[in-house]
């Protein structure tokens, strides 16, 4: 029987999303439970991975395990097993024809900051510091991303993506409270993509770089011309969309 | 010459602030980082001890160095020797006559929690995870702690405090995003105290124990009527205040 589950993490101490022969993983994680309560070796398949130390309020995954029980239950007995670091928020009977990566259709990220002249480690787990971080000069750029792109430039190298063009949906740029948070949402991202975007936004804001060189960087693929890939902390993975037959979670 | 500091720290992985001679402490990891930075054994003193596992935004301490420097410099000597668990946002040349602790007028604590069916990663670093919360009825029990009162009740065993009578200035209880937080101000606070009167809203919002009971916690010093300790992670050390001739941090 095929199970979603709505997963959340704080990435700090993980080598990212998937299994490694080196390093805690988070996918490595959530098999040693089920391999725990149901003493069966399953593959948990997410909606994409995440970086080492990126973070998940909404990842999603689907698991199929021959066990047959009431969706909910799956949640409970994998949370009395996982590391205090992740979190089974919800779990559902999926049908067959679910899979999480190949049948989302939009994932949101965003990307936290914090102005402060020192480190402040109560935020800093989650978030990134910041020297000023202008949420209105980020709006003006943000607009520039929107719609289908190739994001060459924003893509780490090393990826084997076959494609580098993506459609973004939006991207806000909200406040709350002393954090400054980027919303990005797209049907996909390359590897580093949101961290690189945010970082051009924040280049933008503290006049490092202009919209023309945003313009140039999506029209030629210029990456001397994207502003610098922030670090992991700030990261999160907020929700993944599948439309109204999605799994219900 | 005499410093004085202000000190964000996330308690988590520390056995509260005071040196110990198993564990490591807040105190012992500033003390380390001024033997580094000046070759001094130095003292730092604290307005007040934090427990195992709390956390602050704004501890100040005050310390003695034989250096003479520009007040600021000492939190950047500090910082870059400090685990990232530690911040020092500020510091400043205080007069020989203050003194952390003693000099103390008012300290605000706040109680973090957040309302989730199941624990979330994210929020349970810095907040108590709790299946309700009405912030309404909170505030209504609130303002039965504010004034001097006998906190008897609210005081773990083992304390050497001289007197259990303290001055509260003000319960408020705010909404923040997903979280609810009890801000508690008063001239000082017994052992395990904010934890305590915290626990006790908590209670009085879920109907588990009445403004009767509260009152008479407060009257007749009776603990089978105040709510239950609430664990240290929700805690967090928020501001000292020493009034206008206080240090300019």
């Amino acid at each position: 029987m095929r199970y979603a589950l709505k997963i959340a993490y704080d990435g700090t101490r993980f080598c990212g999303w998937q299994v490694q022969k080196n390093g805690n993983t988070v996918q490595a994680e959530l098999e040693r439970a089920i391999k725990e309560a149901f003493g069966v070796d399953a593959r948990v398949c997410a909606s994409g991975r995440t970086d080492s130390g990126v973070h998940a309020l909404g990842q999603v995954a689907h698991v199929d395990l021959p066990v047959s029980m009431a969706g909910e239950r799956l949640a409970d007995a994998l949370n009395s097993r996982l590391c205090e670091d992740i979190s089974v928020l919800s779990s559902c009977v999926a049908g067959d024809g679910f899979d999480a990566n190949r049948s989302a259709k939009k994932k949101t990220y965003r990307y936290t900051m914090y102005v402060s002249s020192r480190r402040n480690p109560i935020l800093d787990r989650f978030a990134l510091r910041v020297d000023s971080a202008d949420a209105e000069a980020m709006r003006e750029a943000a607009v520039l991303f929107c719609g289908v792109h190739d994001f060459k430039a924003y893509c780490a190298s090393g990826s084997s993506a076959l494609t580098t063009v993506r459609e973004i949906y939006s991207v806000n740029v909200e406040r709350r409270e002393d954090l400054t948070d980027i919303y990005v949402c797209g049907n996909g991202f390359l590897y580093n993509m949101v961290r690189t975007l945010a970082g051009t936004l924040l280049w933008y804001s503290m006049g490092k770089i202009s919209k023309e060189d945003i313009i140039s960087s999506l029209e030629e693929g210029l990456r001397e011309r994207v502003g610098k890939t922030l670090p992991a902390r700030g990261l999160c993975l907020m929700s993944v969309d599948y439309g109204s037959r999605g799994p219900a979670l």
